[in-house]
């Protein structure tokens, strides 16, 4: 490709809008273009990025087995109603009528439409298993679309599902895509994580996330470098630090703490290690019918709540919300800050996380103001606590039933596999004839990847201050001419339009910057581009036998003569695809 | 591909909606499932045929500088209010609320969003011409979605937007362009014209259409098979038949033609050869305040009236419709049949085709009941007509201005090229500062392709009782083996798997039907499908050293030793990839 032929707009600020480094630098770079909030065009640079990644997703797919369709993008609304989600979905669910007043949705997925599709299709246990995916376009009606492609409105998805017999047919599906999901991350260069994820509202008993790390993830991502574990926060089992209680040494006595009313203002107060004290959070908790009681939750001084965890807790299943004040009042007689579980005023129910359990002599509440109790220990001052693991794990916790120590990272989500079971299948009558003639319902997996937004988190990954640094399986080109005196030395078009053909010719994606423009000018575009190899032609250079190249992520270019560059260049190209 | 591998679902029921042979075929093959009146889901047999065609479409976009760019399906409402169309489309395009109450349309098309993006990204005479294009999902909220992917509502269009600074750089783009679809049609191995066609409501002074040539088309298409001439029916110039006006030899008289109201009627009575005959038909035409004037539009008998050029003459721009019969009553003093342009009641304008005012001794309507006059000519009996070309052309019309006879055949619209000016770049505000730093508005030029279209299309030319016969560039596997005994003899699976992967190896899309169906079953089911080439595999052949392939259009197949067959087999796929 010549520059000259393509279309290249790029600009030195970044609209206001764009509050992420991969929203700034597709903007600066000219990648995409915005028509309303989370719709943009994919210019010709960023088109380039998402044929390559689709590519790559449907490679691996195909070699896993599945199967491309394409489903529509506007869909029927009765199906949606016959699963429930027309009304389920909420405010993000786009629905539209068509000029009959029928009902429709523009996709945020499609369970709905595939489901249908097998019902009629499979009639027959022969035709099990079977997997169908599609790359399309999705909408999803955000409240406040923002980040660029992280979470735009319109978005391309790769969605596949899972059709199997039995459930030990679609766990084996299950674990097929998880494999390709393995593949397909590391094809495209990333560095990623597959963690054990909450399965939450979609419901079924088996789900990872595909996270891209990056460190200006939202997501908190807890692994285990010595193993192949990784789990989001919200589902990572948090270690007891304590393997057995100690006996008590200390008394219990309440002593003041004026103006204490955090575990590390009270450890430093007392003059002990913030590990003694424990923390108290309390939860106003409703049953059935609506009735609350108060529990009171314990973690260690140093560790957080984690409510992913306290939500799953028996007696938590009809809704909770921190305690009001009013409730906090009556229920201890003292304000936040100093509350405890020895001695509140009425009865409330004690939940300690696994560490907490095993403490003794500890710090907690005197629930009186500027008070705390010290040597407390359980059973002699107060009753045994129900134990769970309720706390958020911490970098430096050992890992639980292996080796190693676990440590956390950020990342970004752009790949979800999900075991769905007959949710979907049982409402859409999605059943096959077994081998005795017996009608069965079709058990089922849903594997998304936001192909889209794959884009967006490569930039997270993979940037400096000068701009993008593309993964080589995505980038828009692989290796960038740029002639210094296009225009005036026939000696630079010869060498730099030679070199060019030459890597054309080898299948190396490669662009011929042939726009004449200042040298300054012309690095700075491409290194904002993230071109990740450059090859520099310049008039002085060949007077003295030099051609420059430079990888995007090194310091300094390596000078080479003109018989070295395409061998070179081909190395460092092989080197650069094949490292993370 | 393994067909058990692949998910095949073919049957002998097309549904009762289906009314076209290509929706038929479509159904019946198991290529698309529908969701909603004119929504489909692509099964896999039809994507594949999607992507090769895609693929066919933007290789020879690319080779015409064209940039493929991707627009989003949700668009703003604003930029339709701006150029007017968001009122002027009418019920077709799909307008939607996000869930801000803010208003958007489902494209149907993109002049708005990609002149949009030109505006925005285009400051100088240095940025043109430039010609963007994307492949995306369409929506057209049709009143009657019909005949499957011929006119469906969801559908992939090709639509590129030509941009430059001036009429004559606007006007070479759209022959780049205009070369480009030639190239597109050829290579997709498709019969087609490229015709003339009506500019209508788009405006703009040129427009071509891509006709694929099929019996079953809807539109007429005029052209002359010794030069490149073809036009659409509404707007081929149709040839005055009559050199020069010959002198009077009758005198004219009132005849009786009792119950003969048509010219053929009249012809058969009165002993004269149809050509003689003169065919009246009344308009009633608008002028601008509404009111109306009577026309009477001459064309000989053989012949009939174009409306289409009857809107285009002066006088007939503020609207016209048939007149009424009280109209013709008061006027002619007669019923229709037997009207003419000889002493009507009240005087009335006289338009003749160009024929009908060179004809001599000719016979018109009486303006009296149950007669007609013969004898009639111009000068003598009634005053000189206005002359227009106002008819249709019929087969065997000679050629304007050109040696060759003109002949007719149906085709189905597959493609448009328009000149758009600066329809939408005005609107738009679409300018570049010119040479001397003056703002100037940018040409355009819009260029559609109906991708999923393309695929009916190329069903209706080409198919035969058994089923679909696939160009070799667009179908969906290029050659089927069919294994006979595949599950019994280690011979049969040897040879067809080593033909197999030999042709795999040779770059073909070959697919290998392990399903071990019955012959029988198994021929119907892939003759259905229409792969261009069969290789047969059998138990009784390979005992005399046979195997059999045939080629989806012959009647026999050939019988070839296994050492001829891989040969045969390319030769076969290069000539039929190779032929029209």
């Amino acid at each position: 490709m010549l520059a000259s032929h393509f279309h290249l707009n790029t600009s030195k600020e970044a609209p206001a809008d764009a509050e992420v480094i991969s929203h700034q630098l597709m903007m600066r770079s000219g990648m995409i273009r915005k028509h309303a909030g989370g719709i943009y065009t994919y210019m010709p640079l960023a088109l380039k990025v998402l044929r390559k990644i689709e590519n790559i997703i449907r490679t691996e797919m195909n070699n896993s087995g599945a199967i491309e369709v394409l489903m529509p993008v506007v869909q029927p609304a009765e199906l949606w109603m016959q699963t429930g989600r027309w009304d389920a979905y909420g405010a993000e669910l786009l629905r539209i009528k068509d000029r009959h007043g029928r009902d429709f949705v523009l996709q945020p997925t499609s369970e709905e439409v595939v489901t249908d599709i097998v019902a009629n299709e499979v009639q027959s246990w022969r035709q099990l298993p079977l997997n169908l995916y599609h790359i399309q376009t999705k909408f999803r009606d955000e409240r406040r679309p923002r980040f660029g492609l992280m979470r735009g409105r319109e978005f391309t998805m790769k969605d596949a599902y899972s059709f199997d017999r039995d459930e030990a047919g679609a766990l084996k599906s299950y674990d097929n895509m998880f494999n390709a999901y393995k593949r397909i991350f590391t094809a495209l260069g990333l560095k990623f994580r597959a963690v054990n994820a909450d399965t939450g509202s979609i419901g079924g008993s088996r789900s990872h996330e595909f996270q891209v790390i990056a460190d200006t993830g939202e997501d908190l991502i807890v692994y285990n470098p010595d193993s192949e574990y990784a789990a989001n926060i919200e589902l990572a089992e948090a270690p007891c630090l304590i393997a057995e209680r100690a006996a008590p040494t200390q008394a219990i006595e309440r002593v003041p703490t004026p103006g204490s009313n955090k575990c590390e203002l009270v450890a430093t107060q007392l003059g002990l290690p913030l590990e003694r004290t424990v923390k108290s959070v309390v939860y106003s908790v409703s049953d059935e019918e609506g009735k609350k009681s108060i529990y009171l939750l314990l973690v260690r001084g140093d560790h957080e709540v984690n409510e992913i965890k306290v939500g799953k807790l028996a007696g938590f299943e009809h809704g909770f919300e921190l305690a009001s004040e009013a409730e906090i009042l009556e229920h201890f007689g003292s304000q936040p800050g100093y509350l405890g579980p020895v001695q509140p005023l009425k009865p409330i129910t004690i939940i300690a996380d696994t560490t907490v359990a095993n403490m003794s002599d500890f710090v907690c509440g005197g629930n009186k103001e500027d008070t705390h109790w010290i040597g407390v220990n359980w059973g002699r001052d107060l009753a045994e606590p129900i134990v769970a693991d309720i706390r958020n794990v911490v970098a430096g916790d050992p890992a639980v039933g292996e080796p190693g120590t676990l440590a956390i990272e950020h990342g970004i989500e752009v790949g979800h596999v999900f075991f769905l079971g007959d949710k979907y299948s049982e409402k859409l009558k999605a059943t096959y004839l077994n081998e005795q003639g017996k009608p069965e319902i079709i058990q089922m997996g849903c594997y998304g990847i936001g192909v889209s937004r794959i884009m967006a988190a490569a930039i997270e990954q993979n940037n400096d201050e000068k701009g993008i640094i593309w993964p080589m399986p995505m980038t828009p080109f692989e290796v960038v001419i740029c002639p210094i005196g296009w225009g005036k030395s026939e000696e630079v078009r010869q060498q730099a339009t030679a070199i060019y053909e030459h890597l054309k010719a080898q299948g190396i994606d490669v662009i011929l910057d042939d726009r004449d423009a200042r040298p300054g000018v012309m690095f700075s575009e491409w290194e904002l581009i993230g071109v990740p190899i450059r090859v520099t032609v310049g008039e002085r250079g060949l007077k003295d036998g030099i051609i420059e190249v430079q990888a995007r992520r090194d310091a300094e270019s390596v000078k080479l003569s003109p018989s070295e560059v395409n061998t070179y260049v081909l190395e460092l190209y092989n080197n650069l695809k094949n490292t993370l």
